[in-house]
């Protein structure tokens, strides 16, 4: 199977946009539910054909989800592993459903649904995970489509879901309400003020968690943070949610308060330092997939700052996506090399800035 | 006084041109002669109506001394320490006669001539240190200028020389024929490869010496030697001009064997390398005069290893020189601080390779 990208709208990431509410500082927000359907083992103990099952009665129901109306199926135990890294690296699906560790395949069954406001990971750890996203802050635009995704399927599919519990999952810890509310949020000013410390030790008391750009276990490279809840049970959705928007918001301006002083104390310094960053960017003949990710983040930060000019916070959030291995892999037709991968990535990105500079200038 | 560089020719440094043989490895070829005028003591001893003696009986020699017909006079005694510094910047001053320690002037007489073909410092470690550029490769064409240079004033002014011991000087180790030779290479090629080394220990076996770019005491910076006779007395002028020819002819091949070397072996590596070099100097917003000329001298080699197209040899020759500390406080009006000059040199650099770009384009 080739990989129609163009079948994706928005080629399945319209959060890139930089829309939203701060977009300079939160790339986007997600808001996801996980979900089993009753009658079957839980994903990790299922048979092939329990999984296959679960993927066909989803598809049955389709035409009864509005919500779904417009979406692709996109089968990974189909695909290439190229073509399941570039969908994890376009956040459509999680490391585990690409099955991305080297020499495993996808388990039968493993899929994923996308359209515009919303998606589903069919067979991930659990049966159904739903997941809506907003470009910018806004969970509750958010919360709102993965709940109405949530209520249109769950009246055509029978949870699993236990009166004490809640919606019942493999992992106990998202057990209650099956809830991850996070946004993707970027904070080099914290980073560089070295105040990023405390505001994350500030997170963790409140309840919440980090993580790297690419969810558990992924690195926190060029200053992205993935902020989510901890806990899903014993809080309603809506709480649990809020409290999230509350302190994100507080965050934001932690973030906001970074960056004046930045300004103010070693304006040029900055300066000097994001400018530089562009022109290795504009110029390198090789970049290696963190140092990309750092100088993009840089340059984001210019582009906030008003530093730097005639440069979109839109391109600038492509570039991070669509300069990853696989991402340039799936152009190349093949699985790149890192060497390979290190010099498509710099022409990638100094075509799409060269381009940018050209429409500025 | 205000210096009006406009009235020296080429601004004094015609050599930058780029233009002899060679010119992407060297940079220049140059003679000079100690010379002393009979009759008086030597400089460091004179008294300041000595050296004022010897400066005017220079000027009065002038009419008689075609080599000379067009130079004009500039008095460093008269000169604020911006100018002197700047003079010295174009390589037309040693540091000694521009009195560039803090706190010091420039003693009474000192000054300098400066025409299209040779120049003389006057009353400098010696009474008269007449010299003569050449563009690239050409100490010939140097030792021409020079020779005839010290023939037409040696016609004019008593030379104070011993039969024994050929021209006396105030320092022993310039007595005899009071000649230096010398060639301002640059060799990264060499410096990447690790062989420098190997060489710089060769120039010594054969009674050469090195130095940095600004001579005697400095520091070698950006890959920049000067490599000039060690000895002046036991041979004749031509003899020691001819080895040092012969030295550097085999160092110019070792640094284009070099630069081979890294193409076949490091190509990409090198490319992005100096490419990185040239994406900084196009946009970052302070650098440091270290730092520019180390990365001006990445860009040099990036031109001379044909990887970067649209960039002129002579262009980064007079950026070498005229973004220096002098230069940029001299257009600024005023001395500048360590930082604004790093400011200024950015945008000094920022700005030519722009220029030179955007007609390339």
């Amino acid at each position: 199977m080739t990989l129609d990208l163009s079948l994706l709208p928005d080629g399945g990431v319209p959060w890139l946009a930089a829309s939203g509410e701060h977009a300079d500082i939160v790339l986007s927000s997600r808001i996801r539910f996980a979900r089993n359907v009753a009658g079957y083992a839980f994903t990790a103990r299922a048979r092939d054909g329990e999984r296959l099952r679960v993927l066909s009665q989803v598809r049955d129901a389709l035409p009864s989800v509005p919500s779904l109306a417009q979406a692709i199926v996109l089968r990974l135990d189909e695909m290439s592993v190229i073509e399941r890294q570039l969908l994890h690296e376009r956040h459509l699906v999680s490391k585990e459903l690409a099955a991305l560790d080297a020499g495993t395949e996808a388990r039968s069954g493993a899929a994923v649904l996308v359209s515009q406001d919303a998606g589903v990971m069919i067979n991930e750890e659990d049966h159904l995970r739903l997941q809506a996203f907003r470009s910018g802050f806004d969970l509750s635009g958010a919360f709102a489509a993965a709940s109405r995704l949530d209520r249109e399927l769950g009246a055509e599919l029978p949870y699993a879901f236990h009166p004490e519990f809640g919606f019942l999952t493999s992992c106990p810890t998202n057990t209650g309400t099956g809830l991850r509310a996070s946004v993707l949020i970027h904070l080099p000013g914290l980073v560089l003020t070295q105040e990023i410390g405390k505001v994350l030790q500030g997170l963790q008391q409140m309840g919440l968690t980090y993580r790297g750009l690419y969810g558990e276990g992924s690195e926190v490279i060029g200053n992205f943070f993935q902020i989510s809840n901890q806990t899903t049970m014993g809080r309603a959705e809506e709480e649990l949610t809020e409290h999230l928007a509350r302190v994100v918001r507080r965050v934001i301006e932690q973030e906001e308060e970074a960056r004046r002083v930045l300004l103010r104390d070693a304006g040029y310094i900055i300066e000097d330092k994001l400018w530089r960053a562009y022109g290795t960017l504009r110029h390198a003949r090789s970049l290696p997939a963190d140092e990309a990710m750092n100088l993009l983040s840089g340059v984001r930060l210019a582009v906030g700052l008003q530093l730097l000019s005639g440069l979109s916070v839109y391109t600038l959030n492509k570039l991070l996506i669509f300069s990853q291995t696989a991402h340039l892999s799936h152009d190349a037709g093949r699985m790149l090399t890192e060497s390979e991968a290190n010099l498509a990535r710099a022409r990638h990105i100094r075509q799409v800035l060269a381009d940018e500079a050209g429409r500025a200038a």
